[in-house]
């Protein structure tokens, strides 16, 4: 998997102008609410910054330049690690922006993609150590191809994730998020185009993998002067396997003080994924929220000749339900059999499925998605939306 | 095309009980709202009859018959005939709904998917007369495959919904509304699996044949004893080409009183749909809001390095425009970066497109929607929703 990872081209528009070297003149000043945008948008000033406007105030806004959104110097390479199951991808960032929020106030703090490590810096740590590559993070091969003697590749994905506060109308970095995620299996081929074969990595030992190569990632960051006097959290996450129906979690993450060259503490993360209906000889952490699941999805069935199916990803910290995705996969549906069923599904979902936490309902036919719902924590009801077309 | 149409196989999951002739014991008696659900639903009493709940006031209830939604008697038929371009299906049906709403109110009238209409009645009428089908809508072949010379198949599609009103715990059919959609272009085979020719039908001629068809229509409903005495709606629509980017639009309809064996006047819809960007050589009613749409592209083009695709369907009346729905077709972006993209969109959105009007907003990449965006014609903001997986 490592020796022939897919180097993915990243196409970078423009020459990035290091951001912390560069007067930025921001469009709204002292502000950070959506009315940021109102003066600039439009303009192509050269070094003209902007926000993306919030859209909820648990959101991050994120850093416009010159009306181009600021990519990550390292785009693309999480993608291309991680095509083995997309849920991972979801899951990592927005993992990564959930643990990032405990340190980082949305109300203070504005997004920036990574701007600090770039595409070949990525791609050299995610490789195995070796003489043409010491600064690898994943450990030198020993020469075995058998699945339980090699040394599997440990780290799959690196990203960083930049914070930002405005003070006298200058954005300046004042935060960085790295996330490492670790492979639960680490799949790999003895010859190009050959099988697949798979190491399992417990999650003891991918956890302290990471943790280990977490102290060597702050050492390394601590030598660019912009990155020496700044807080950096640091998260590791597990990959869930590739024909997991849901992506991995967060396992822990440090929050290192402006300066520090060692990883104090890490605080555990409790969250666990969960796929609705659990397969036989599984269980999920609550039986009731499951048996609110089996009658949500025996109403929902029996409304409809041949709906396909309905199942949930469900987010778990210990015992408590933290929040659900629902997917309906239908036939071909007439509009108004469309507009009847996500009438039916308001209803029944708000009776069935658990109460108290966020849910989501995607409706899906092979044409796309044709209507969802959602729900969020503190509301009663669901919203719903039926797309449509003239 | 008629000659080789595929006979869809519409599975009925069980024997309709024509609904007339049955007392029906509704959950809730006297109230469409939502909460017609809370009892019923979960038993499965044979005969049990329950709404599906509302979502807004402006949408109609459906009807549930013991847990299962009521399908249509003709089921499928519509869906086979408009294969051809798939924005057809949901613009007649909706269209449909929108006409009916001017004569039967959403707070009084329930949504039933049409009873009266079997499946192979409806593709008997779409069929052409012969002497082998009698009933036949469409003309009698005249021989010729020549595309101007030959007698085209007019009627595309014909389609039922059925509008219920509830008194003393009992839904009653109180008026019905038939869609007949005509073709703008007819496209035909010479030969089984032979080349695809076209007959143009203009406006003029599509119309003049639907109005007089509407009229044989409506004659034969008034011979079912259960549609004697309701008021029948006839709405008469223009199908959009198949390479069309948008779906038709209805040109007129005429409310039939109770009784009415023949249509008196018929009543205009001067609806008209618009890709943006306009082709060049044609233009849209309203320069205004075409530049509108092109400063929003411009925006939104700029953001993101290879940003696939920025289009609208607009719908006018007149030189008014009544609607947008925009969609954005995006390369394969981060979790981050659509989540940044969303809100840049929901801040450009409202500054750019025209105000007023009912506006939404999909993102969509290879792997399906990413994110949505909407606006009713009352509100200034839009609200949005990023597509998300644990």
């Amino acid at each position: 998997m490592m020796t022939f990872r897919r180097k993915q081209v990243v196409k970078r528009l423009r020459t990035f102008i290091a951001l912390a070297a560069v007067p930025l003149f921001l469009a709204a000043c002292g502000n950070l609410s959506s009315s940021s945008m109102s003066s600039g948008s439009g303009s192509s000033k050269s070094g003209g910054t902007q926000l993306t406007g919030q859209t909820t105030d648990g959101d991050y806004e994120g850093v416009i330049k010159s009306g181009h959104y600021q990519t990550s110097k390292s785009r693309g390479v999480t993608n291309s690690q991680d095509s083995g199951n997309t849920y991972n991808l979801k899951s990592f960032e927005n993992g990564m922006l959930s643990v990032s929020k405990k340190v980082f106030s949305t109300k203070k703090y504005v997004f920036q993609e990574g701007q600090y490590l770039n595409t070949s810096t990525v791609q050299n740590w995610l490789d195995r150590k070796s003489k043409s590559n010491p600064d690898g993070l994943n450990p030198t091969s020993n020469g075995s191809t058998s699945p339980t003697k090699r040394n599997p590749v440990y780290i799959q994905a690196l990203e960083e994730q930049d914070y930002m506060t405005q003070k006298n109308s200058k954005l300046s970095l004042s935060g960085v998020t790295i996330g490492i995620a670790v492979n639960s299996v680490d799949y790999y081929k003895k010859t190009q185009y050959g099988a697949t074969y798979e190491t399992k990595i417990s999650k003891a030992a991918g956890e302290a993998y990471a943790k280990k190569a977490a102290n060597t990632v702050l050492q390394r960051l601590r030598k660019k002067s912009a990155l020496k006097n700044v807080p950096i959290v640091i998260a590791v996450y597990r990959q869930a396997s590739n024909d997991s129906l849901v992506g991995g979690t967060f396992m822990a993450y440090s929050n290192n003080k402006a300066g520090a060259t060692s990883v104090k503490s890490w605080t555990p993360l409790g969250d666990k994924n969960y796929v609705f209906p659990t397969e036989s000889g599984s269980s999920s952490p609550n039986s009731n929220d499951e048996s609110s699941f089996t009658n949500f999805k025996t109403q929902v069935e029996n409304f409809f000749p041949n709906l396909s199916g309905v199942t949930a990803q469900a987010r778990y910290n210990g015992k408590n339900l933290q929040g659900m995705h629902v997917n309906i996969t239908i036939q071909f549906y007439s509009q108004t059999e469309i507009i009847s069923f996500t009438q039916y599904l308001q209803t029944a979902a708000q009776k069935y499925l658990p109460s108290g936490v966020p849910i989501d309902i995607t409706v899906s036919s092979t044409d796309g998605v044709q209507s969802f719902l959602s729900r969020t924590s503190g509301s009663k009801k669901f919203t719903s939306h039926v797309f449509n077309s003239y």
